[in-house]
């Protein structure tokens, strides 16, 4: 399982950056970098590819396969033994505030005898196209659908549980979903079959949004609503990302888990937006939980 | 001791105020808010002075006394009681890179019958001049040394390990001093004395290297290569600052003590500095502990 989880992550990250690449133009710059245990003996490594392009400021697409000593957060678990972890992780930064920022993460981890999947797909718009919204829902809800008829509900209430942010009482963004320890009480295939399903889906859900909104005109001061709004992803992901803390106390290669942060961001002192603006639509959704399939 | 202190840091907050709209020709605004407690009674307030300006970017200037309800942190130290804090905190964000940013904090807590002093004053330049660092760690090492000889060495090298990034390898900037628990086991008016006299020199500290660097030439290069070591600032505030999570979770007002973020910020992939630069300066400083005075 481990050996198929690495194959399809890793065929998952060239799928991904060829399909990105069509679409801006631009190349990945690939670096493929090494991980040493706490002990010093080797412990695996991965491929980070990064795209700085004119359609996306910023597009970051990570493999890796890590192992050795098994990391404090997974001992309190009562998981003992081996430890292996290999994934594939994503965020997308576009320059147009009319594209949406996204964010995906599929993991294998096995420790001693257990083992299991995590991962997610959220998107994080600027300006509300609430059909897009809608479809983006709607297309993974029918791909949990045919692994099993709970999954949706289950993984999409947990994503906009995790991706809050109390200090602001907001959420990230439209949410997606989220799951994590997939298996582990009962390893089988069905598992792998679905988070091979739902990786898969990515460029289909992601690419029709960035074609549709990619040449919308945006004025200044939309730009400038981006900026700020990004800000707010800074703030998720290092007040509150359990992956950003994870990688950083792990020994992790640095430049790979803060890729994911935005390449400019925004901090105005007590910015509002105008009532029944655009941008007010934006903040009425993302301060509450929306059912959006 | 409490009103004592109070008075102090409002004062303190005022004159930094004018000492820095003298330079900027710009007003600060002024936000006077209200905290409520955890159980809903009063919870004291605080007073949020902010300057956007052409010489400084943004200037934020806190004060604030807050009380009720001990936070979990004081009790695990076998606090309990009535519970006050009293402080003044700013972060300055100067537009040109030439110009250092810099933060100060000082502050009086009470908890039932134990009261201490804390706080600190660090620097944190983008392209080097040694001897103002030299002369900002002299001033405070002379302002040390009239209280207390042993003050200077222990608070700069708390000051050191505070404001590290282990992620990075990197101290925040050329530091300063930080001290905490001030007078916790011994209540008296010397600690006072130090306080006020540190917290009163913080416009003679900063403002000759203001007014000696802010008509300095700067490329556009090295506006980037602020607002890349930027995201360091914000990487630390977010990631590590005790004062940053002490605020966010004890039902702090957000924006206010979020006004440490710069305005802008810059995350580059990989960015790196050329071998000999002037940028290569302060990355060398920063990497490790430097005796300044």
């Amino acid at each position: 399982m481990e050996r198929l989880a690495e194959e399809l992550f890793k065929s998952v990250q060239s799928k991904i950056c060829s399909d990105l690449e069509s679409i801006d133009n631009q190349k990945f710059i690939t670096d493929i970098w090494d991980r040493v245990d706490h002990d010093g003996s080797p412990g695996g490594g991965g491929i980070s590819r990064v795209l700085t392009g004119s359609v996306f400021e910023k597009a970051g697409v990570n493999f890796s396969k890590v192992y050795g000593t098994p990391p404090p957060q997974l001992a309190e678990l009562g998981c003992e033994g081996r430890f292996l972890a290999t994934g594939v992780s994503l965020v997308i930064h576009p320059y147009s505030p009319m594209v949406p920022t996204i964010h995906a993460n599929f993991r294998f981890i096995s420790v001693g005898e257990k083992s299991w999947f995590g991962g997610g797909i959220d998107l994080t718009p600027y300006y509300l196209d609430e059909a897009q919204v809608r479809r983006f829902h709607q297309t993974i809800k029918e791909c949990c659908d045919r692994h099993d008829l709970n999954y949706y509900s289950e993984f999409k209430n947990y994503c906009d549980k995790y991706f809050y942010l109390p200090h602001r009482q907001e959420h990230r963004g439209v949410g997606g979903i989220f799951f994590d320890y997939l298996g582990k009480d009962e390893s089988s295939e069905k598992y792998f079959n679905f988070v091979e399903d739902i990786s898969r889906i990515f460029s289909d859900l992601y690419l029709p949004i960035v074609i549709e909104n990619k040449d919308l005109e945006f004025s200044d001061e939309q730009k400038k609503f981006q900026l700020y709004r990004r800000g707010r992803y800074v703030e998720f992901n290092l007040l509150y990302d359990r992956g950003t803390k994870f990688g950083l106390e792990t020994n992790g290669r640095t430049e790979s888990i803060l890729m994911s942060l935005p390449p400019v961001a925004h901090w105005d002192y007590c910015f509002d937006v105008k009532e029944h603006s655009e941008e007010s639509k934006l903040m009425n959704v993302i301060r509450r939980a929306v059912n959006w399939a």
